[in-house]
């Protein structure tokens, strides 16, 4: 997605350790217009695929994911990181390694939201490694819903959660495929 | 707001301690076509103020921050609950108590996304004992931007975190208030 690349050569600060900092549009500020824009290509992409439910994790993934429900015209359901008082009943759990944050915290979904005659896109503002997507996917096979893609905004390739993924045949979509930065020049390569 | 009575009526539960659980379209599963109503009625209510900014806090907030955001064509700003790596540099951080939970964290705001000349608009799925806003409003006033005011989705009144900040002058919207509930009847009874 051009208008995509575009915002992260202009608004994206490369840092030291393959860092790329988006937080002034993409997951702490964020520039809803501009994520509009990102939900209608996302429809674009998988709009024969008869979605009817969008998945994402806690937090980040939450305003991207409403952007995309909304043009499937179709619930979002998040997954939680912590147990609350809150969610009652039977969930599906699944353990997922924080790349971010070099910690393991469980996920829980409701069973009561997640099921037989679901078909389930997922969506995530990153895709690196790829464990909080590998999570999702294990609690959307659990609950014998159906598995219709994911898609993240931002893809950093060199981490090769994504290829991992499309090798075991799941439809991934990332609207921009990071191949390589340099923090001193601030050069970012994306995939063709 | 009536639309949102009915369907709290419909849809929610209410358990023995207060608790009334709306996970299946506010705050876990979300009922995204139902809340981009809601967004249109916040912006409805504040819409001659001038708002440029949206100020929520992470996670359950996210979902109708977005949806007032994209109302008022503005950004949306979360507060998150847990320093990452990806935050770098100066933050605006208070501690808040957690009603529900039972255990106070530091929340924070990066100071680049908050400031002088933001008219903030505060909104929140639940307003209960009102920590969180009082949290987000500490750093609205720390910041020197201009609160415009508050809105809940749905506030506890039974609880009078809002009549407090009521009292003490602050704008505040709830969509609707609940004065009482009966968990052995499920009877919700609401304040004209």
């Amino acid at each position: 997605m051009e208008l995509l690349k575009q915002k992260i050569m202009t608004d994206g600060e490369v840092y030291e350790g393959n860092i790329l900092k988006v937080d002034c549009f993409l997951n702490h500020q964020i520039d809803v217009p501009f994520l509009r824009e990102i939900g209608k290509e996302v429809h674009r992409l998988f709009s024969d695929c008869e979605v009817n439910k969008i998945l994402t994790i806690e937090s980040s993934g939450i305003a991207i994911g409403s952007m995309v429900a909304q043009e499937f015209g179709c619930p979002l359901v998040f997954a939680k990181k912590n147990k609350t008082k809150n969610i009652a009943g039977d969930v599906y759990s699944t353990p997922v390694e924080s790349f971010t944050h070099g910690t393991t915290y469980n996920v829980m979904i409701s069973k009561r939201f997640l099921g037989k005659g679901d078909k389930v896109l997922i969506v995530d503002d990153f895709l690196a490694v790829g464990n909080a997507l590998k999570g999702l996917i294990t609690m959307v096979n659990e609950s014998g819903a159906e598995l219709v893609g994911c898609s993240a905004v931002i893809e950093k390739g060199y981490q090769h959660g994504g290829d991992k993924l499309r090798e075991q045949g799941i439809r991934v979509e990332s609207l921009a495929i990071i191949e390589s930065m340099d923090h001193i020049t601030g050069e970012i390569v994306f995939r063709n």
